[in-house]
């Protein structure tokens, strides 16, 4: 039988898996990231891990049909990370290092648009053709796939619909420099911070403006009647409405599908953001479905092997 | 020596031509189109149309590689059109009728989509990988080129970009219903509204607001010192940019092309749309390069034999 191996590599762990040629989770497991100077013994931690897991389990080089690595830094279209900050790499590049150090293929993605792949593949957008993931967190982040494939874009930079301009009369800066971007309103952030604002501009509520607040108690807040996190759903809802509007206009995915810490809301999130998407999508559009991820920490794995299980099938 | 037929049919025109299986241009020539009776006979003009062709110049049935026809409606994944209404068509599968009459491969496409795959062939896409078309007419419409294929997205509806709502402010509708669609603003119809909305706000200008204008009087208007016309050029500008920008954000497209009537006024359109694409995109997509479409009105013919001689290739 044939194997891939899907690694997610972050900024604190790397998590390995074993998938079956069929797509079959066998077996998963992590290290912490070796981040010391700057990040040289990552790539080696990764090959040895494999190779030893191998050994282990006596595969030989021709049952492993490749190796999947979703590495949070910009990639581009040949596979190359140019920065990446977290792990201390300046250009690198991943696949051909680690396909010297195991003499097997080795595929480089960016880690959002692994998960991206993930949920594509097993997760919320499982059965589409095309898909736009959304990650609400920190930030805005996500992926576009059509046709089993992310879209990758200039220098790595398709997939930052967080950055798309939804509000050109904002006068606070997003951390990008521009103004008004969607993740100033939508992500875990954006709503504790319209939360704050709607509190100081005196509507009521049971959170204090001034004390710690995450995103999980604005939402648990709205369920209390809290007028401010229903005005600062709202704002969310409206904002990433339109800016799915916008997406859906350019390239009309079949389900665009919300993750991150902000999907944790459920229905009602998704009651909110198809009432704006409603409102502001062009007619042809608005059959576009809304999902949530389903993948949870594990797209980035399932959406490696995805690749590698994809990229074989093609050159088949 | 092979060939293929590239047919763009309009409304008033259906537009033949012939091409070498390397993509040249070898011959075009058009009929009036028959709309009578509900456009019952337009397909099979078109198959005896060309059966013909093959005949004067004893082309035999292996010859012929394809046939790509770009269809003003809706087209969705599997080239089935839904309505045409300029064609008075309700739904009807053109590619299986021209296959059963003509006994050759037959490919269909909407014709905004033909004109940005012609204008990526062959036009201001040419040499790129990834390519989005905005033509900038009475409405503004367009076309979105990944690798060579057109993404068609959900029931045909990408590459709507006239749609994506940049103004969220606006309280004139769109001709499809919603408020602050890019079209409103950036297609020859935009530019003369915001025109006469500044001559009538008291902006100084040569033109009667009462009159005629057309988009070219506005660009002359430019030139001649109108203070009117260069604020038209300015808001057109402005919401084209932020697009742009919001495109990028999704996709992140090489190059961005231009066309349509508004993009006879050159190079002052693209260093305006440029400026404020700078001032909105997102910085890992600020090297996206803007160009002028280049392939005229052959556009869709070249689209169309593109299609053909592409398809070929994958099934190769």
């Amino acid at each position: 039988m044939g194997y891939c191996y899907g690694i997610d590599l972050g900024g604190t762990a790397i998590k390995f898996s074993l998938f079956t040629d069929q797509g079959k989770l066998v077996e998963k497991w992590q290290h912490p990231t070796k981040i010391e100077e700057k990040g040289k013994y990552i790539i080696s931690d990764i090959a040895l891990t494999i190779l030893d897991h191998m050994d282990q389990n006596n595969f030989s080089k021709e049952q492993i049909i490749g190796i999947g690595v979703g590495v949070p830094a910009v990639v581009d279209e040949s596979g190359i990370v140019n920065v990446a900050p977290n792990l201390g790499w300046k250009q690198t590049d991943v696949g051909k290092k680690l396909r010297e150090m195991t003499d097997i293929p080795c595929y480089v993605i960016n880690d959002a648009n692994a998960a991206a792949l993930g949920e594509y593949a097993c997760g919320g957008g499982r059965g589409n053709h095309s898909m736009v993931l959304l990650t609400l967190g920190t930030g805005v982040g996500g992926g576009v796939v059509l046709d089993g494939k992310v879209v990758t874009g200039l220098g790595g930079a398709a997939g930052e619909m967080g950055h798309i301009c939804v509000n050109d009369q904002e006068t606070i800066p997003c951390n990008c420099g521009n103004y008004g971007c969607l993740e100033q309103y939508s992500s875990a952030t954006g709503i504790v911070r319209s939360y704050r604002e709607f509190r100081n501009a005196g509507k009521s509520g049971i959170l204090s403006p001034d004390g710690p607040i995450e995103a999980r108690d604005v939402f648990d807040a709205i369920k209390e009647g809290d007028q401010a996190a229903s005005e600062a759903l709202e704002r969310l809802g409206y904002y990433l409405g339109k800016a799915c509007a916008a997406i859906a206009c350019v390239i009309a995915p079949e389900v665009i599908v919300l993750g991150g810490g902000v999907s944790h809301a459920g229905e009602i999130l998704l009651t909110t953001v198809k009432k704006y998407f409603q409102q502001f999508a062009f007619s042809p559009c608005r059959q576009t479905k809304f999902a949530l991820a389903a993948a949870g920490n594990d797209a980035g794995i399932y959406g490696c092997a995805y690749l590698v299980l994809n990229s074989r099938k093609e050159s088949d």
